[in-house]
């Protein structure tokens, strides 16, 4: 296995560029041994390894595999405790596909990376089949989501595309479009049927739902809150709905 | 209104020692008006109050409102944008009634002060009675769990007892006491009854509840999971039971 003890190597240097969304075009970076193994066991395409030389054996077996100095190793990560391994992977195809069916979460423009990553985590363990985000919404490959998805990205497909496209394409596929609002003047979210076919859409952290979604939605849902709290965080309001509708 | 305009005042340092949790025994800092508001509409006791020259009309009517520069204000503020006012405030007695009645969140070593505070919000927002920490929870009084409960402190009674205690006294009241697991050899939460009296417990994030708390428990309750993940965040998870018992 090649060894790396150089910062200043060109495939380090490349690779710590990932840590940059605007470098984050085709590849992207994940670290630990769990996101590793899930990378594994879902077929993932691995670029590069970066390994440490006491767990350089468990990755033997890879060509891409290179050994580094702990100092890079930290340099490579953004966590303090990268668990001795980084990997480059390179990125699914994010397009939606022609035909759509089952049951679909939909972030318009939710900001926070750990938000994004719970919901991400929370349609996988629900059996979702997919997650749409909006283009506004947070990028899924920074580290902080990547955390929070906990591997879900390697289990079902995440579509990044325009509000507009996934309405239409929805709407089109004849799937039920059902939005969460704050507002009470909505259905109580107890009242939405199970269904096998659905797609739910969560707001803005700030802002909600857009002008688009509320009018082209066939049904608006809200959460009764009988308490003092203005409203939930929207990583908890999808779980509640997510898992009232299976 | 006084005016300070040196990082070496008293009073900065002082209030700048309560970012640190060795220092916060008595007393605890907020940023931004929203928890400001919050503060003042629950009559809750304010020592301080630091607020930007342009903002300062807003708080004239205090005689602990103290008129700060830009700069000194970033120092005692934790985010990079803290809306020109924090304030130190009381914190509240953290030990448990001898009459307990209602429902009550139990948080058992839950490390994260992001799903600290977010599960405590949605306890507020369900209307819950109070929240019982154990021990070992992070911190309620760090800026991080107080973002993310916004404001819901104010509204609700946070207990902060050792485990056994909590247990103890909970069932001297007699108060049913229902503890989440991720096994699947437990109850499906959804045949919980509606209850009026209750305390859910929510285990650490990685080892779950203890033995202790799983020996005592009237109900352990688990969430079925169809998809692929192998675990919910805690806080989704607590949302999703919290809200089926109401």
């Amino acid at each position: 296995m090649e060894i790396i003890t150089s910062k200043a190597n060109n495939a380090i240097k490349n690779a710590k560029k990932l840590h940059q969304k605007k470098y984050r075009k085709k590849s992207y970076l994940i670290e630990g041994w769990h996101l590793f193994e899930e990378a594994v066991a879902s077929d993932a395409d691995i670029h590069q390894i970066f390994v440490l030389e006491e767990m350089a054996e468990r990755v033997s077996q890879y060509p891409q595999a290179v050994q580094v100095t702990p100092d890079i190793l930290k340099d490579l990560a953004d966590s303090p405790s990268p668990q001795g391994i980084v990997a480059v992977l390179a990125m699914p195809e994010q397009s939606l596909p022609k035909q759509l069916s089952g049951r679909f979460l939909v972030l318009e423009d939710v900001q926070d990376p750990g938000n994004v990553g719970t919901m991400i985590r929370t349609a996988d363990a629900a059996g979702f089949d997919g997650v749409i985000i909006s283009d506004r919404t947070a990028d899924i490959y920074n580290l902080k989501t990547l955390r929070s998805m906990q591997g879900s990205h390697f289990h079902l497909p995440i579509y990044r595309v325009a509000m507009e496209n996934a309405l239409k394409q929805l709407k089109e596929a004849a799937i039920p479009i059902v939005a969460t609002t704050l507002s009470e003047q909505s259905v109580d979210y107890r009242q939405l049927p199970k269904c096998k076919n659905l797609a739910l859409i969560m707001g803005n952290e700030g802002q909600g739902i857009s002008q688009l979604v509320s009018e082209q939605a066939d049904y608006l849902v809200h959460i009764a809150m009988p308490g003092r709290a203005e409203s939930l965080n929207v990583a908890v309001a999808a779980g509640i709905v997510i898992f009232s509708v299976l």
